[in-house]
C-alpha cells in the first residue's frame, strides 16, 4: 500500500495541493479559489475538503495519507503550529491552523510560512537543489525569502528572518503597510510594479498597457506591463529596468551580506523572465563586492507548484523519512 | 609554568597584541605604530618583533607561548592563511602571512580578517557574550561585520559574508572606493562623516568643527564632528543626525534579512556613544518589520582591544582548547 503525504499552499486567492510519494515524487496537482472573505473557519473548512477531494479523487485512503504540510502566508509560529497574523487573509490572528486542519483531516499537520514553503521547493526539487548556500525569493503580490545556509533553514531569532522585501531600498520612498518608507515591495513586488506602471500613465506616458487593461488604469497589473515591455512599449520597459535597478540593489546588499552561491528568484514577477532576470544580474555585477558578486541569479524552476511542492517534501521529512527538520529555530 | 597565546590586530595605522591565559584573561597591551608604507615585508617583520618585544616585557618564553591568532585586514584566506588582498595595507596582495609569522616567532599562526576577529573579541569577552544570534559591527575608517548564528560565525561561500559597509542605502549616493554608489561606509564611516562635515561647511555652515580643526576643513575627523555635536553644534549635529538615519536603514535591513537578537555596534565612529545610538535605535524601531525591531542594539565594549582580545580568543581555542573552529567555512 503506497504512502503519501499531502503538500497544501494556502494563499490569498487559491488554495493549492499536491500529493508526494515516499520517493518524493508528486502526484494530482489541485486548486480552488480560497474565498478568503469568508473568514478563517471557512477557509480551514475548505483546506480539509479539498485535501478529501484529492484523497478521493486519486483513490488514496486515510490510512495512506501519513500527514500534510501547509504553506500559511504571514507570520507563522511553526512549533505551536499557529497562524500569528496573515495580512492577506481576512480575520486570520491567532489561528492554531495545525490542529484544527489535523482534527479536521485524522492527520498530522506541521505549518510554516509559505514564501519559506516555496524555498524548500526550490531547494530540494528545484533551482535551488544543487547547491548549500542559497536564497530563494517569492517576488509576489508581497516579496519574501528563504535562507538556507549549508542546506539548512535559517528562520532568525523569531521565525522573522527572510523579510527583504522590507529593506528599504528608498530612503524617501512611499509608505508601506508595514510601516517603512521605500521597502523594496513598494518597487518590485506586482503591486509596487502596476503602481509604477499607472504613475507614468498619470503622468502622461503613452503605453501599450492601457489598451491590455481595455483603458481601465486601475486594472493594470504587473503581467501586463512584461507583456507590453515584451512587445517592446518604451513605458512599460522603463519600468521593468526600474524595477531591475531595485532588485538589484537589494540583492548586491544580501550578497554582501550573506555572501550565497545561489539566489533563486520566483513569484508571479518573474513572468517577466529574461526580460527582468538580465538587468537585475548586471545591476548586481556592479553594485556587489568582488567576490559576492559572483553569486548565481537563476529563475525559479517549480512555478505556481513550489508552495505546494516544498509544504509536501517538507511533510515527506517529517512525517515519511522520520528526518530530523533541517532547521535551526523549529 | 603558565601557557599563554597571542592576540594581534593589524591595522593600518597600529598593530596592538595581547596575551591570553589558559582561563581566558588578558595581560599585557601593546601598540606599535603600522609603518604600512614601508611595505609587507617590514610589517611582518614588525608584527614578529613586536611579539617578542612582548615576550620579553612579560618574560615569557618560547615553550609558554602556544599560538598566535593574528587579525588582518582585507580579504583574507583564513584556511591557507594568506592575505589576499588589503585596500588599506599597500602592497599586500597574496601575502602568506600566517606563514611568515610562524616562520619568524617559532609558533603556529592563525589569521582572520580584522572585523571579524573584533566581532569574536566582543561575541566571546564583550557585548555579545550572553547572546547566540548576534551582528557585530566595526564603524571604523571602513565598516563590516561578523555575523553570528548559534554562537556560530558565518563567513559566507568565499569568507566574503558580513560586508555590511558596501549596502547601498542611496541609490545614487556618491562612489564608493568598491565602485558602487551609495554605499553605508559613504555615509557611516569616519571618513564619510567626516566628508559630508566638510561638504556641509563647504555649502556654508557656520560650524565649530572648523574651530577645533584649526580651520583646516582638511583636516576635520569623524571624531571632532561628534565633539562639537556633544556641545550643541546644529551643524555637527545634523550630521550625526544624517549618520543615525543611513546606519538605521542598513541596520533595519540586516534585521529584516536576519532576524538576530542583538545588534553591537564597535569602533573608532562609536565614540560618539549614545548621541548616535539613541537616534540609531529609533530609526530601527520605525523602519523595521515588528518582531525584527525588537532586537537590541547596543555599544561595544572592547574599544580598541577589541581585535587583538578575540585573536588571542580564537587563538586560545584553536591552540589551547584544541576546540573544534566554531565557524562553518573555516
Amino acid at each position: 500500500m503506497t504512502q503519501y503525504v499531502a503538500g497544501i499552499d494556502l494563499g490569498g486567492t487559491n488554495i493549492s495541493a499536491i500529493f508526494m510519494d515516499a520517493e518524493g515524487q508528486t502526484h494530482g496537482w489541485v486548486t480552488w479559489p480560497t474565498e478568503a472573505a469568508r473568514g478563517p473557519a471557512e477557509v480551514i473548512n475548505r483546506i480539509i475538503s479539498l485535501t478529501k477531494f484529492l484523497m478521493d479523487k486519486n483513490s488514496i485512503t486515510a490510512q495512506q495519507l501519513r500527514g500534510i504540510g501547509l504553506g500559511v502566508p504571514g507570520l507563522v509560529n511553526s512549533r505551536e503550529g499557529r497562524s500569528v497574523f496573515s495580512p492577506n487573509l481576512p480575520g486570520w490572528r491567532d489561528i492554531p491552523v495545525a490542529g484544527l486542519v489535523a482534527a479536521g483531516t485524522g492527520v498530522p499537520v506541521l505549518i510554516d510560512n509559505d514564501v519559506r514553503m516555496a524555498a524548500w521547493g526550490e531547494k530540494l526539487l528545484g533551482a535551488g537543489r544543487d547547491r548549500e548556500d542559497v536564497i530563494c525569493l517569492t517576488l509576489g503580490t508581497g516579496i519574501g525569502a528563504g535562507i538556507f545556509i549549508q542546506d539548512k533553514l535559517y528562520t532568525g531569532r523569531d521565525e522573522s528572518a527572510g523579510e527583504i522585501g522590507h529593506v528599504t531600498v528608498e530612503k524617501d520612498g512611499p509608505r508601506c503597510s508595514c510601516g517603512n518608507y521605500g521597502c523594496l515591495e513598494m518597487y518590485a513586488s506586482g503591486r509596487g510594479i502596476a503602481r509604477r506602471m499607472r504613475a507614468a500613465i498619470a503622468a502622461g506616458a503613452a503605453s501599450l498597457v492601457l489598451d491590455l487593461a481595455h483603458g481601465d488604469a486601475g486594472s493594470i497589473t504587473a503581467a501586463m506591463v512584461c507583456q507590453a515591455a515584451a512587445r517592446g512599449d518604451q513605458a512599460a520597459e522603463q519600468v521593468i529596468k526600474e524595477t531591475a535597478v531595485y532588485l538589484g540593489i537589494a540583492l548586491a546588499g544580501l550578497a554582501n551580506i550573506l555572501n550565497p552561491q545561489r539566489i533563486v528568484l520566483g513569484g508571479g514577477v518573474m513572468g517577466a523572465g529574461e526580460l527582468l532576470l538580465a538587468p537585475v544580474r548586471r545591476v548586481v555585477r556592479e553594485r556587489a563586492m568582488p567576490l559576492n558578486r559572483e553569486v548565481e541569479i537563476v529563475a525559479a524552476e517549480l512555478g505556481d507548484l513550489a508552495g505546494a511542492t516544498g509544504a509536501a517534501a517538507i511533510a515527506r521529512k517529517e512525517f515519511m523519512l522520520g528526518e530530523e527538520r533541517a532547521t535551526w529555530t523549529w
